[in-house]
């Protein structure tokens, strides 16, 4: 009951506006209806655990004693997300706010790699971003990693597969130096999903995110949760036959979506194969997503058609999305909301001409304001979150 | 809290087994952790709302008083389930056991038929149900209708669309001979798999239901719940591209499932046109389900390569419904289930083809065993369901 409340006083006192005025701890008893004694001695426990600071206010000319302010700690506990892209690392610290304070990224050529060479390196550039934070006065209290693959609901620490990467049943723990950071697991389009339904101004309450980089994954936010699937693989849209007879997929099938819309193919199609992520030399050859989107406002005629048939393909794969989970919205996250601009109209066009059943406008389509930083981002933030759910997973100073 | 409590008793005889020995009130309070005070003057609301009955039990030779035995009501509240397919109307009465006493059908071509004339017979078949459910006993207290359209999450009544049916925006009220007999709407691939859920010995918590009759359609159960999507259009699965520049579809589209898999694509395939639900005559050419059965029985040739390909368009729309929402089971209700010895083998096949990033076995695709019955059971049962969960909306005696 101590621990529900700690975390009602906190998320009330994380609700209030920086700019509007202080928020004192009478405020705060009057809005969670607790009595000022009780919140008295919750808030001293939440600063004692790092999570609340208390400043005195600037007098205001008033008469009477000068007020106390209440605000979310951003020094003390964080949260560090980490990333394992195809062709990159990511680091990112939040503070308790859900603040990114600390950003790093490593371009690298994982895919095909061993495995405990990249998490290696990516401890390495993990240990870089905690010391960064620790010069900020934070320090990191949860730690999740997203990764372009399936991870199971269960056994935790498991990467189930990941395609692009070579990945099969990987357990990160197995290849992570330092037994007392090992971070967990998550599919980078779930987090994806998660920060960006954390971060709308208004947020569907069921929609699907689309996370693309190399590959393409999506998430299902339905009435307001993420959807992890009966066993944590839902929302696997890169490898929805989109022409069933079409090229071969390294997952085994063929026609899969990330054949017509992947990376890879929108490279091979623009005239730009030796940018793709398996290219030699292609981590030194600069941003392939940059390059794109540069060439397409160009006006660069195999770009353009590249990118529009990239968004006619992945429109058929959104229209099954549309007819079976019936969403409020769609939202192109990932590489795809750099391309936005030329995606969208041929991703609308195609939902137009295909969800005809029930009423569809080509607004319930929109890119993420993240971009690539979701994925990094919804894991900081997820550390977060748990603290701010279970206080008492802070220790006392 | 009264009604919270009434729910629970008669959930607790509900749930007890007719084979057992019999129940008192004792054992009820037991079971319900009320006193015996308490679920002695709820047995009796019950009883007196006709949701119970109370039977002396036979002398069982031991010394004591007779014992009392309680059980649901077989006389007394039931449930109406109506059904509107494109070549038939059906109804079925309920009891509040669950159990159907009264069924009736009618072969009917409702495709562009006036959506008043249709309702009207309708109307009429439902009061016969109705006048026979008399004649045992039973009074309706819920009506249901299961439509091959999709209806939105409100208004109440509202039937969106059904384009095999030639309906739009019809509100059921508006055409229904008798306003005190009204049955509401609702999705019959949702119905059926809701009769699945409830039928079931071990039912998945998380699964696909496909509901094929002249067309297809399905329904999600995620974590034991209909989920009816953003605004109740969840699971059009007919409409799912499998051949994108494929065959037109009546529905505006090209390349539909339904083009691939439904009951007129799969007689024209198997040189028997003159069966599907829009050829003149057909309604009175019998059971093109059963001529199929039969034909793939005899090893008819064309018959047995309609049902691959059938089944293997099947697979392809639901390797994208595995893809996205990663069920426990997929469940083949509906003609499929009637069809199910032909279809299993090629919508096998192709899962175990296409689905390829995650475990999958060719077990967690199954016949439903209620098969045509389905939807207009679920619909019957949803009225009952709906008086186990607030047993107040039975009348007084």
């Amino acid at each position: 009951m101590r621990r529900r409340n700690l975390s009602v006083v906190l998320g009330a006192v994380a609700a209030h506006s920086p700019l509007a005025r202080p928020l004192s701890r009478a405020d705060v008893a009057g809005r969670v209806g607790l009595t000022r004694a009780a919140v008295s001695s919750l808030v001293d426990e939440l600063i004692g655990r790092g999570a609340l600071t208390e400043a005195e206010t600037a007098p205001d000319g008033r008469v009477g004693r000068p007020g106390r302010a209440l605000s979310v700690s951003d020094e003390g506990p964080a949260g560090l997300g980490l990333e394992i892209g195809v062709t990159h690392l990511g680091a990112c610290v939040v503070d308790l706010r859900g603040e990114p304070r600390v950003w790093r990224r490593a371009d690298r050529a994982n895919a095909g790699r061993p495995a405990g060479q990249v998490l290696a390196e990516l401890a390495a550039l993990a240990a870089e971003a905690e010391a960064e934070a620790h010069g900020l006065g934070l320090r990191v209290e949860g730690r999740v990693l997203a990764v372009p693959g399936v991870v199971p609901n269960g056994p935790v620490g498991r990467v189930e597969r990941a395609p692009n990467l070579g990945w099969c049943a990987l357990d990160v723990a197995d290849h992570w130096p330092d037994p007392a950071t090992v971070p967990e697991p998550e599919n980078e389009a779930n987090l994806g999903a998660l920060a960006e339904y954390w971060s709308a101004e208004q947020a569907e309450q069921t929609f699907v995110h689309v996370s693309a980089d190399a590959g393409i994954g999506a998430a299902l936010v339905i009435d307001g949760r993420l959807f992890r699937g009966a066993r944590g693989f839902a929302g696997e849209l890169g490898h929805v036959p989109v022409h069933p007879d079409g090229l071969p997929c390294p997952c085994g099938a063929r026609g899969c979506l990330e054949q017509y819309a992947g990376q890879a193919a929108v490279l091979r199609e623009a005239g730009l194969p030796q940018y793709g992520p398996g290219a030699p030399g292609a981590a030194e050859a600069g941003d392939p997503v940059v390059l794109l989107a540069e060439r397409a406002s160009a006006g660069h005629a195999p770009t353009l058609a590249a990118l529009d048939r990239a968004g006619r393909a992945l429109g058929l794969a959104l229209t099954s999305a549309v007819d079976l989970i019936d969403p409020d919205g769609l939202v192109l996250g990932g590489t795809y909301a750099e391309l936005a601009e030329w995606l969208l109209p041929s991703v609308r066009a195609e939902l137009a001409d295909r969800v005809t059943v029930r009423p569809w406008t080509a607004e319930a389509l929109r890119p993420s304001a993240l971009g690539r930083r979701g994925p990094v981002l919804g894991a900081a933030r997820t550390g977060v979150r748990r603290i701010m759910a279970d206080p008492t997973l802070l220790p006392v100073r």
